[in-house]
Order: C-alpha cells, then sequence, then structure tokens
C-alpha cells in the first residue's frame, strides 16, 4: 500500500468514539448511564432556535454558495455580541465564521504556522490542539500548569517558554480540560509577554458563556491599541446554543490576519455551512435570556458536584469551573485511561481520562459536568463511593 | 505584527469573490448579468429536498455531535450509490462524509503527504486542490495537458512523472477546469502506473453526474482488486442535489485510508455538518429521476453552448464537458484575468480566467455553463460577437 503521511499516521486515534464504545458495554446495572464526556450540554436548543435552523435550511436563499468569511448577519452580529462582552468596538471586518471551533483553531494556526514552526501550549490541552499542529508538523512546547496552582499558567513559565520565533501561545480559558478560569489580569499579562516576543495568543473561549458573571468581561484584550496586531479570539456556537451538530464556531482577529484565514478556510472548505449562521444570527440577540437562564443552571450544576466530590474525600476534585471539572482518581497507581474505562462499563459514568489531555496526566478525570442535571450529578455520590476496580 | 504563514501569505485570494466585485460593476447595458463563474447549477434543489432539509435542521435529533466519519445512514445510501455506479461491491466502511469536496481533497491529502512530499497535478489544475498543496508545504509538479489532446494527460507524460516517492496523483474528471471527460480505459492505465509506483491516485468526481450517459460507469477501479490499497474517490453532494450552501462531499477509499482520514477531519471539523446528511440520505435513493433530467439538461445545455461557438469562430472551443467549457479567446496577447474582467464589466458575462487555473492559461476562459439554461447561453452569442477590449 502507498504510504500514509507519517504525522497523521501516528497520531492517537480521537478518543469520544471509544468512550462512546465503552457506553454501549455498560450493561444498566447501576443505573442509567451519566455522560460526563463530550462537551455536550444536557439541555435542549431553545424551540426558536430549532424553528429557524428549519426555516433557514428549507429555504432557497441560503442553498448556494455563500462568503468564505461567513455570512454578513452572523458577521456583524457576532462583532454587536463581542463589542458589548469585551466592552469594546469590535466590526464585522474582524470576524470570520468557521465550521466549529476545531476548524477555527485549524484555520488559524495554518494562518501564523507552518512545518517546522514552534507554538506553546498549556498542559495539559485540548487534545485537538495538540493533534492539529502535531499533524501539521508544528512543534509543540508545553508550559505545565500544576494542581497546586489551581491549573493556572504561571507568568515566569510563560515568559520564558515565549520568545522571539514562538509562532503563537495557544491558551484555552475557560479551560479543557481543566475547567480552570484565567484571570483577565493573568490574561493580559500574558498578553504582554507575547506581544514582546512577537508572538500570536491564540485564545480559545468556546466555554466563556458559561461563567457566573455575565456582565463581567472574560479580559481587557480588545480594549488594548493594536489587539489586531497580537490576539486571535476563537469561539464556538456549539455549547452556548446547543446545536454541535450544525457546525459553528468563530474567530476574533484582525482583518490582516482575517485576510490570511479566508484563503485557508476557501481551500478547508469554501464557505462554513450557511442555514445555520442565518439561524444563529437571529438568535444570538434574541435569545440573550435563555442563554442567561443556561449560565445559571450550569452555575448551580458546578456547585452541586462540589457538594459531592466534598463527600468524596478519595477523589479529588482539583479544578472546577465553566463547564469541567478535573478530578484526581484514588488509584495512585493506575493510569486514568484504565480508571475511566472501569467507571464507564462498571458504574455507568462516562468521563474521558486525564491522559487524553496531555502529559502526565495519568492520575485525572474530566468530568464535563455541564451536560448533566443537578439530581444526575448527585447520583455520582453513590456510583463513586462504591466503586472499586476488580481486582485492585 | 507577528509573522502570518509564508505558505499562505503567498497564496493568491480565491478568485471567486473578485469575479463577483466585478458583477456588481456591470452596469447592465446588454442585458442581464450572465453568470458562468462559480460552479453553481442554474436551477434550484428540489421541493422536497428543500423540505428534508428544513425537518432535519428543526430536529433535535441532529442538533448534537455526530460520527466523525458521517452519519450511517447517508455512508450506507452513499455506498449502495457508489456500489450500483460502478458495479462494484462497496460498503459504508469505506465512505467518510466531508463538508464539500474541497474538504475532501484537503483531508485525503494530509492523511497521505505532508510539507516536503510531492503531489503531481495535471496543469491546467482546479486552483483549491493547488493552494491547498501549497499551502501544506506540499510541492505540487504538473503534468501538462494539452488542447491539442481535449486537455487530456498523455500516458507517456503520467509515466514519467509518478515516480515512487510521489505521494499521490491528483486528477479531476470530468476535468475542472477545462471540462474534458477522461474515458475509463485511461483512467485505469492510469491508475496502474501509479500502483506500479506505490503512488495513491485521488480522483475528484464532482461532475460525474453530469455525464451525458447515466448507465456507463465512469471508470472500472472499484472493480480492481486491491483498489482500496491505490484509489481515492472524491465527490461533491452540492451540485447534484443544488445544495453548495449546506457542504457535503464525500471521500471512497480502503478502510485503512478513512481511518486516517478520520483523524485529519476530528481535528478539521469533528463531524460534518449533520441535518443536510439526514436529508440527502433521504434524496439519494429519492430524486434518481429528478437528477436524469437534469443531466440531460446539462447535456442540452451542452449542445446550445457548442452552437453558439460554432458561430463565433473567434472564440475557440477547446473542450467541452459535463459541466464546464474551455475557451480560447480571441485576444492572443491579453491576459485572460484582463479579458474576463472586461467581458464581466462591458458585456456582463461572468467566467473565470485561465490564469487562475495554472501555467500557460492566459489564453483561457473557464465557462461553467451548466449554470446558464439554454435561452441565456443563446444571448452569449450577440455578446461575445460584439465585444471589443477597449483601446484594443
Amino acid at each position: 500500500m502507498p504510504h500514509f503521511n507519517p504525522l497523521v499516521e501516528r497520531l492517537t486515534p480521537p478518543p469520544v468514539p471509544s468512550v462512546l464504545a465503552w457506553a454501549k458495554a455498560y450493561d444498566g446495572a447501576k443505573g442509567p448511564l451519566i455522560d460526563l464526556s463530550q462537551a455536550v450540554p444536557g439541555y435542549p436548543a431553545h424551540p426558536e432556535m430549532l424553528k429557524w435552523l428549519g426555516e433557514a435550511a428549507a429555504s432557497p436563499a441560503y442553498a448556494g454558495y455563500g462568503a468564505i468569511e461567513g455570512e454578513a448577519e452572523l458577521r456583524q452580529a457576532y462583532a454587536e455580541h463581542v463589542s458589548t462582552l469585551y466592552g469594546a468596538p469590535v466590526t464585522a471586518a474582524s470576524i470570520h465564521i468557521t465550521s466549529g471551533c476545531n476548524q477555527a483553531f485549524t484555520a488559524a494556526a495554518m494562518a501564523i504556522a507552518g512545518a517546522g514552526d514552534t507554538v506553546v501550549m498549556t498542559n495539559p490541552y485540548y487534545f485537538n490542539q495538540e493533534t492539529t499542529l502535531a499533524m501539521l508538523g508544528i512543534n509543540v512546547e508545553l508550559v505545565p500548569c500544576d494542581a497546586g496552582a489551581g491549573f493556572l499558567p504561571e507568568i515566569e513559565t510563560i515568559a520564558s517558554a515565549v520568545r522571539p520565533g514562538v509562532r503563537a501561545l495557544a491558551l484555552v480559558s475557560p479551560n479543557n480540560p481543566t475547567g480552570a478560569v484565567y484571570p483577565p489580569d493573568l490574561i493580559r499579562r500574558i498578553y504582554e509577554i507575547c506581544r514582546g516576543a512577537g508572538t500570536w495568543l491564540i485564545l480559545d473561549e468556546t466555554y466563556r458563556d458559561f461563567l457566573p458573571d455575565a456582565a463581567a468581561a472574560p479580559h481587557s484584550l480588545l480594549q488594548a491599541k493594536g489587539w489586531e496586531e497580537g490576539f486571535i479570539g476563537l469561539y464556538s456556537f456549539s455549547k452556548s446554543f446547543c446545536i454541535p451538530g450544525h457546525r459553528l464556531g468563530a474567530i476574533t482577529a484582525g482583518p490582516a490576519l482575517i485576510a490570511q484565514v479566508t484563503k485557508v478556510m476557501d481551500n478547508l472548505q469554501i464557505c462554513p455551512p450557511r442555514a445555520a449562521q442565518a439561524a444563529v444570527a437571529r438568535a444570538l440577540p434574541a435569545l440573550t435570556d435563555w442563554r442567561l437562564g443556561n449560565r445559571a443552571e450550569i452555575a448551580a450544576r458546578a456547585r452541586a458536584l462540589e457538594t459531592v466530590m466534598g463527600r468524596l474525600p478519595q477523589w479529588n476534585l482539583k479544578a472546577i469551573g465553566a463547564y469541567f471539572a478535573y478530578i484526581r482518581h484514588p488509584f495512585p497507581d493506575i493510569d486514568s485511561q484504565f480508571v475511566a474505562e472501569k467507571l464507564a462499563k462498571l458504574a455507568g459514568i462516562l468521563c474521558l481520562s486525564g491522559d487524553s489531555f496531555g502529559e502526565g496526566q495519568e492520575s485525572y478525570l474530566r468530568f464535563a459536568f455541564a451536560n448533566a442535571d443537578v439530581p444526575t450529578i448527585q447520583k455520582l455520590e453513590e456510583r463513586l463511593s462504591g466503586f472499586a476496580l476488580p481486582g485492585i
């Protein structure tokens, strides 16, 4: 057989499909499956959202090709949303719609780095960002984030890793997998370090709509003069509107970078799927209250999980944030992959193992607690307290 | 400002947006604009297609994440379609759904080649395939296709270009931009050359549904023993179902290659947009007759264009096929980009210039004639015969 690309061949297969396979092997003995694996809000999309999606998809107006950068109405609506949230004037020219946030990261990374270049990431990391860079032949350097520091990056460590020649620093806040929320001051200081080194700061804020305080800007970077020359913001409409199957995300960046992303996106996809863009453009202003309600609900779920974990001292809740919790399991010498598999098959608790998220994460599990409602989260107490690994 | 990726920075911007800008500068003096630029069927999607799109998009069943490889029902329906068309048993395990055919090409190329590898393409080429390889740092070598040979590749030229170490040969049949239809025997001989060299054959068949004979298999490769180890077929649902805005394409390849593509696609997009997949899975068997009717209509448009061009000897129809015609313009020393711009602005005829499609194509224009109905095509006669370049 002809060759595969060795950079792709050596990627581990995506973790989610194998986790879903574990789910199928669970016999229901402990009650219904509790799925804390792939980040999917455990409540449905708003009925109006579904109606608008249906209307747009049935319309001949969106059957043809659209603009590479995205529908004008969604770019405008999202620019207004961003402007309000960050207290800074951002125009549609600084917005590029993508088919989900993975694609936003891929397109942004390709626009600024190629094979042999270096990008710095935090460890643990969101695995698709690491595999994306790896398959492109981009060198990944990892900055450790320690449990002792709440999985926040330390400014000295960032300063020594980010140096001239490093193409980008890629961060995720609220973090995936740990849930850690990076304070605005920390983000600003990291940004200044990047600016000093001539390094792009890529900030994935997929989970920002689940921060407890809707009024507080997650960071001040868009207020910084010249932010267009250093900052690239990534976002997903999937989680906030409960429509990951429709694949929509966005890049916020200066027009010069957007122009490069447009060339990449034309090759990757020509244009993002259009009908969903039209629907989200309507939903973005219209469903503000609904999203606020979800924000409160997710905060309640976080509190419920904290309460449950407080009663399970062996299962050590090391970090919890806007969507995820990062938990140290009670089996010191056992790999988290094995623990996660047994949790799924024996206890009906589906989560991702820490070792999917980077080096030295074998003791951790990621709980996407936002997937489950409070009564379901409360059921974790009995299942986890009664859980034992067979033969151990 | 930090650096961009020079491989992306040096790409020329996509041609279609600038062509659409020319259209806006046309004052209507010669009558309504005749748009032969981006390949978009000049008839709407079937009403049932739109209805199914709307139903699926409004359904909570497709709001969540789907399988990376695509919806099981579409993979199955397309596998059956491919099996029937090519007279060979192809299963769903050999199908990967993508978000359009550009993405199918990108994902396939990334699965088998990385920066520094070499892929051979024909010249002229479909520009997005060339820019995709270029932005990935993959070396592109061009095999010339001459007008004298009807823009078909010559077997000796292919044999000398495809050699051990070349990762892939990328072909498009029916061809974009020339329209040339590669005969099954030629494709088979090229495939054997690739097999002998250990080189993947990537064949983009986006326009195969517009071949005049619905019953004839476009090639015999899927009947070849071990095709999974050498052939990668690409396809688009956009043209056949008139739904490019919904972004759906497909890869047909052996399961080992599909597994690599799945890793790439997880990074690029997690999953293709789901609702449209569900709708196309219904449409694929149900709208067979409608597609047959379109096939006949496109063939009628081809004949109409041949008739028109026969009366315009200065405009030399060098090739015509399933969707496109490739025409030598009557201004020997003038670049096709200039001619195309003036055609748009002065004569209201929108087409792409040959120099978007490769080296030495300055004398050619691509007419996507399938976009226009027969009466519209007939209007080309007056507009082209009366066309003169200002100052020439």
